[in-house]
């Protein structure tokens, strides 16, 4: 059982004909399969939902994790889901599965985390629920709402596109590794991995920018990886991308240079670095990257171009070679 | 750590003053402490939101009950929750834990028997996430809609209002107690309980038409028992109720007498049957009772009154009795 076969099972019972008859369906614009659903509560208006989990022992450690940095990290992938929709962040709700050997001081802790970064963008936690369970757990719902113009899917991307990441990519992934194996890296390095995996900051303005583009086509949040996700992005838009050249974050290129790894696999295949992926007109690309820059002081980096093409195909040596998608399977 | 005290210290985090300068905070009408959130998305308009969790082992036994009926109910919970707030339900978003030993076929039936319920009441279910877990776990979500005039919290009773039910209570205690025990129940009672506690029936409908009168007040649902909603209902109206009369479903006799228990226990403190809790009007009680029985073809039934003085009391012996708040505390 893999992720995506189980999740394609369970869009054939969820999007079964039946439903369509029913008034939620009427409402629904966009089910599974992006960064968010997207219904339509009024005619003006678009709400949009996101959903993450997360288990300790799988996704954190509590025993060695500070429990706040836990708590912003699981926001910071929900808010990034609602950005990278092209929406505002409202609400959250928390669904806690407290093990017997939590603490109520650690939890108090962890939500610290969550709300921080929720309020910091916009958002607030009204509600949820808290059950005992073997493994301390948390699942996010995340609710934003964006107007109809603005919301942007995986799916709008179009041959001959920019693609382009709005940071360096690998922090996150070079982070995780120092907390696996003892490194010699330089300390100034270390705090930028080690804060890019335990702090990450979603993109909730940059996102809006991007959104209020009519020439940013699809946009998503790199969750798993460039690999996986712009797979997914070209799946979703029917057509293929070539990657000419992946942004390293210096720091991942330090840890991995000190680790004997391959910095852009980093790069490629290291999730959670919570920046997001556009699709640009190209004739519109140069000038909005020079908005891009000019508010928010850092560049839009161009990373390929998509293709008619199917499958994504990464540049170099004098010939393309097919990517394999090495990002993170949820089950594997 | 109990859950009141927990859900108390987490209230003073999301809560705190702060967080009241967001967008987001704005548009909040109701948070924490209610059987789901509520906010205004847009000026005519208001959403409900509402998340349960349940771990295997804890709410549900994975290894010996239906999957289709662990979904069922799962999904009972959530929309009765937004039933009971008197909106709509749209949508729902579900947060999978998957454990090492579950298989693809016991997540599709368990998929199949969420959908099943929430198509039947207009619900479609749009996304989620899935992950490894060392516990099967489901987090739900469930969205709905209201207009204004229709939003029902609890803590809008008023002393003299008659509190009602809209069934008789007991039975999904009773299915579970012949889930644990050998019992000698005739095979109509048993049918009866059992599917009272696989396959609540959330009263969608019914919360719909209570919600459209003016005369009620306060409603919720009930999931942790009559003894501990009720003591939540009269706490967030700031004031208190004497119980009458307390409706035992006959199944619940039935299996309280085969089993040795007192089956007004089963119906005060047993939680899940989802039938709804309002206070209504003294006035309008009789002409709305009426309409609601010739509209479902059951009786609303009068439980008892609100009082001014705070505490929940049992009528009784001649003399009332403080009632103990026996339902079900999640972290107990």
């Amino acid at each position: 059982m893999t992720e995506d076969s189980l999740v394609a099972a369970l869009r054939e019972i969820v999007e079964a004909p039946a439903s369509e008859r029913s008034a939620g369906a009427r409402k629904i614009v966009l089910g599974i399969g992006d960064d968010a659903a997207v219904w339509q509560p009024s005619r003006s208006h678009l709400s949009v939902i996101s959903t993450d989990a997360l288990v300790d022992g799988v996704h954190f450690l509590s025993a060695t994790m500070d429990p706040e940095a836990i708590g912003h990290r699981a926001m910071a992938a929900n808010l990034s889901d609602i950005a990278a929709m092209g929406a505002r962040p409202v609400l959250a709700t928390i669904a806690l599965g407290v093990a017997p050997q939590t603490s109520q001081a650690w939890l108090l802790a962890c939500y610290r985390g969550m709300h921080g970064l929720a309020v910091r963008y916009g958002a607030r936690i009204v509600g949820g629920d808290i059950v005992r369970s073997p493994a301390l757990s948390l699942a996010l719902t995340v609710v934003g709402e964006a107007s109809r113009s603005h919301v942007r899917r995986r799916a709008s991307g179009r041959p001959k596109d920019i693609v382009a990441v709005t940071g360096r990519l690998g922090a996150s992934r070079a982070g995780l590794e120092l907390l696996r194996r003892s490194l010699d890296v330089a300390q100034a390095d270390r705090r930028v991995a080690e804060a890019a995996f335990a702090r990450p900051e979603p993109r909730v303005r940059e996102a809006r920018f991007l959104a209020a583009s009519v020439n940013v086509h699809a946009m998503m949040d790199l969750s798993d990886g460039v690999s996986s996700d712009l797979a997914r992005l070209t799946r979703a838009s029917g057509c293929g991308a070539t990657i000419d050249d992946v942004p390293v974050h210096p720091a991942a290129s330090a840890v991995a240079l000190a680790a004997g790894d391959d910095a852009r696999s980093y790069a490629l295949d290291g999730g959670e670095d919570f920046e997001l992926l556009v699709t640009v007109a190209p004739r519109a690309f140069r000038h909005l990257a020079g908005r891009f820059e000019r508010r928010f002081g850092k560049p839009l980096l161009p990373v390929g171009r998509l293709e008619a093409e199917p499958g994504v195909r990464l540049a170099g040596e004098g010939r393309a070679s097919a990517l394999v998608a090495a990002g993170y399977d949820h089950l594997a």
